[in-house]
């Protein structure tokens, strides 16, 4: 099965389907667009995605898959091992929990085109955008540092000692917070679980600095 | 199996989930907070839900679900009947995306919380938070009706003649809509879709206006 990937290296809802691909072993072509040149709002690519939003996964057949949680679970229906999903209800409850507390609350409000709204109607500057930044990824990364620290399920990952769902989010959010210098040091068990996660290759070849549009 | 949802009457990730509960067949016990008097913020809410946010919905055994997106996936796979996604991995995939539209790409940014923030750091006034709310919803829904009148898929509601997970986060985001007073009109798919929701008592029965805590 060919697949195109049409994403940015810098944007982490990218990062964090390249993950998925690579550990689900699916070779992809890369193409990059430059958000900040509007290269995802052409004609061209709003026929394949109508938000002109990265990523889009397009397939041998043409369909385009849109939404990166959504086509991560398609990834985990139609190519199961290995697994990103515990195969318990109340473990696949939890890791999507995780997931969606980065992918629903820190990661929408801190988008480019967000930050691009505050400067232009609320004239936020950088510090301003920064402190709008830092306080969403804090709000939602204290308590997911409570949640990991007190679930006996948590492991040398977000569930157990196996990489899924829940850690390709964090790991994505990790390097999107290194954007505006917020120190990790500040929850330590997610700390623990990035600088493992960022010893794996799946992942580390997923990192924002290792693609081919990186500056 | 005694279920009792932690929620609030205008919360629109509260108006999803009970709509997912009716449709589902299953009986709960409704327990309301006040968002604005901080009642989720109290010690022991937050023993339940680290994020201090609704809903949670707490089992028999004591478990605490969270996230209403990763909770209703798990209704879906604990109570498969009637399904709230299809069968097939691709119209999953398509669902799955439509309702990540509005649950990821419009809810986040116009909660409570978001502006409250607009307005204590930029201050906001209500025509600037108006005019925050009503940016994000028209920049998603512009391409959700888009995507709507495009697809073969699209029927009677999102995904066909049946309801599901893509049709939960659509009513509950026209209801949220209702707040700034956006006009449903500007798409005419979406108004369609939602009236036909309207008139089904598992949805009607979830509305904001028909909880015991409305105003």
């Amino acid at each position: 099965m060919a697949l195109t990937l049409h994403n940015f290296f810098r944007s982490s809802t990218s990062t964090r389907l390249r993950a998925a691909l690579n550990l689900k072993g699916l070779e992809y072509d890369y193409v990059p667009y430059v958000l900040r040149k509007g290269e995802t709002r052409t004609p061209d690519y709003l026929k394949r995605n109508p938000q002109g939003l990265v990523p889009s996964l397009e397939r041998e057949d043409g369909k385009v898959l849109t939404q990166s949680l959504a086509i991560i679970e398609w990834l985990e229906e139609t190519h199961p091992e290995p697994a990103l999903l515990p195969k318990d209800a109340d473990g696949r409850a939890r890791v999507r929990a995780l997931a969606h507390m980065i992918a629903l609350e820190v990661h929408p409000l801190n988008n480019l085109r967000v930050l691009g709204y505050l400067a232009e109607h609320f004239g936020a500057d950088d510090a301003a955008q920064k402190a709008w930044f830092t306080h969403w990824v804090t709000t939602t990364f204290d308590a997911l540092e409570t949640t990991l620290a007190r679930d006996a399920e948590t492991g040398q990952f977000c569930h157990g000692d196996t990489p899924g769902l829940a850690d390709l989010c964090l790991y994505a959010q990790v390097w999107n917070n290194k954007r505006f210098e917020i120190d990790i040091a500040t929850w330590p068990v997610i700390a623990g679980i990035f600088e493992r996660l960022d010893a794996l290759p799946a992942f580390r070849d997923a990192a924002p600095p290792n693609q081919p549009d990186a500056a």
